[in-house]
């Protein structure tokens, strides 16, 4: 997937990645699905060609409040990120490491 | 759910309670569901009692590599903690909101 996604960014123009990344240094720390795929400069079309799914299906998903933690993950890997699955306490915080062998699943 | 949570640590004894803090203190910065379970000083059936689930229930999702965002999110509240879910990038970290107005959801 990460492969994927640096052929799609090798694809952009320099002024498009210098957008992307200047929007990346402005992101703020939490958004929902849509802006950050906006913040990094992608389409819905763009993800929807990495995972090989329907631009509407694309759609669905950012408007989705809950879904597979495997959908997700396929999602954000999409974006050139990974996702991080995090339990926060009032004395620490830790990673939960059961999905942590998913392989991609685009399924929604 | 964090109400009930502190319910259940408030029957916990001094002793269990401290044993529970210093587990805490000593928790890896990575596990899986079941350990840190453990570390929270839990048993599988109080976390059922707190989930209104039966105890094989805790014990099947504990063994799941993938589940939804929303069984996840109680479960870890369950156990007294909150659910962050975050997208790393090379150039900064998001934490997603999709998911945050989701209302405690037990089912599997």
């Amino acid at each position: 997937m990460a492969k994927k996604f640096a052929d799609l960014r090798a694809q952009m123009s320099p002024e498009s990645r210098a957008r992307a990344e200047s929007r990346a240094q402005a992101m703020l720390a939490e958004m929902p699905l849509n802006e950050l795929r906006q913040a990094r400069g992608l389409s819905q079309k763009m993800l929807a060609e990495v995972l090989h799914i329907q631009q509407p299906a694309i759609a669905k998903i950012e408007k989705r409040t809950d879904m597979y933690i495997s959908t997700l993950r396929s999602h954000i890997e999409a974006m050139g990120g990974e996702l991080d699955v995090v339990a926060r306490f009032p004395d620490g915080t830790v990673k939960i490491t059961n999905f942590a062998d998913l392989g991609g699943n685009a399924t929604a």
